[in-house]
């Protein structure tokens, strides 16, 4: 028997009752305070996908990080509130001792062949096999989790105030092959170190608040990237009075739009 | 005494209970199915607004559309699951019948003046008033609320399936004067119509199943823009098997990006 992967150990929930679940923190995601925002969304969306009555397959979702969570044990509880003929609406909350630590909507739908067209192009880069990999440490546990090359935007060598733009480009997968699916698309969302701290070239405290990502891809077609290279790139739109936003874009090797994303972050200063 | 305005009276909520109210549809906003869905979204965050524990202002807004809303009367309950020292995160649902027909979150927050930037310029476009009125009819009831003056990225005037960029610029401001805020601006960020419709020069049915706001912009400045000109920009960024989504801004005529969205827009065919 192979051991599973340090993600789905990660986001696996075990069923107490329909829709109630508990589930733990792993220290393979330690993040400064608490675990990597991403594999937190990954267990919400988790929920959704492990619930009986299920329908079709992830579109939209939403979390909302509420307080950053313990090491430890958590409990996560989804519902659907509403169930049409093609599309359902999810309802999902975390907690740690009764307290609240994320909520959370979905929606998953049966989804139909259609016209279809990217209208993002995916930007022109170096193949991920000529990009290098980082030469500085990752100061937290859950980046080794990753294999990350970056294109453009790295995080400053040097934290001397002056930095630039605010987009980041990179080559990223797992660092242990694992093939894609919607909870590491949920992941790979939040992989982007903080836009205020390439803006600025300065540290500050931060923490994502609200994120959401939209689905473009299937599980087939994530099947088939199977452990592929996804390019990822983020951008922030404003930084004003302790919060920022960015608006981000997964696309395959191959140059398909995978995923579209978007998150506001809290910042100190 | 003077009549309320009439986005006041679509929008209005009577308490019930805290954080219970009921409201109903105004046939001023009515749109081909339901109500325009920026007014719905405009509700519930008017549900957070008005509820007695609030704590700041808000951040974020995501809206699910679950069901087009029946005309006529509906519930709205917003609770807040959580409440840290200055941030409050908010968990809404609205319903008819007992049928849930929305489900939102949102994050309101005690905002501190930090350093702050824009990153995304508001591109250069001509002045409010140098750009015409449209000379197309509105085919549904609430465009007649707005003032749209189209600098790019207009209704298509052929529906000859030829299209192009997904793209929109418009001026926008309601048509009868009323000043800005938060509620105004969670329904501005609706007011794009379908991507497809112009990607494509095609009318098919579609309707929005998921929207987020991120509010950069306080009440303070927002009622110092009163009446003033909204630049609007939106630009799908993926079409896909029934869902495309868009990213959008929302700037003042001077130039500060006042909040940005996205949505995720179902389409048949």
């Amino acid at each position: 028997m192979t051991s599973p992967h340090t993600f789905d150990t990660a986001i696996a929930l075990t069923p107490t009752a329909e829709g109630e679940y508990t589930g733990a923190t792993s220290p393979a995601y330690a993040n400064m305070v608490g675990p990597f925002g991403g594999v937190t969304a990954a267990v919400a969306l988790n929920a959704v996908l492990q619930h009986p009555a299920l329908l079709g397959e992830p579109v939209a979702l939403t979390v909302n990080f509420c307080a950053a969570l313990a090491d430890g044990a958590f409990t996560a509880t989804a519902r659907p509130p509403r169930t049409n003929r093609s599309t359902q609406h999810w309802v999902i909350e975390l907690a740690q001792g009764g307290e609240t630590v994320m909520t959370a909507t979905a929606m998953t739908a049966a989804r139909r062949e259609t016209w279809s067209v990217d209208d993002e192009p995916m930007p022109t880069v170096p193949a991920p096999n000529t990009v290098p990999d980082p030469t500085q440490s990752p100061q937290v546990e859950w980046v080794n989790r990753y294999q990350m090359r970056f294109i453009e935007g790295g995080i400053p060598s040097e934290w001397d105030g002056v930095g630039g733009s605010s987009q980041t480009q990179l080559w990223v997968r797992e660092a242990a092959p694992r093939s894609l699916d919607f909870c590491s698309i949920a992941a790979l969302a939040d992989v982007f170190f903080p836009r205020v701290w390439l803006r600025r070239a300065t540290r500050v405290p931060v923490g994502t608040v609200s994120m959401t990502v939209y689905f473009h891809a299937g599980a087939a077609p994530l099947a088939e990237i199977g452990h592929g290279w996804v390019l990822g790139q983020a951008r922030a739109q404003a930084f004003r009075n302790g919060f920022f936003d960015h608006t981000a874009q997964l696309w395959s090797e191959g140059g398909h739009l995978l995923a579209t994303s978007h998150q506001v972050v809290y910042y100190k200063e």
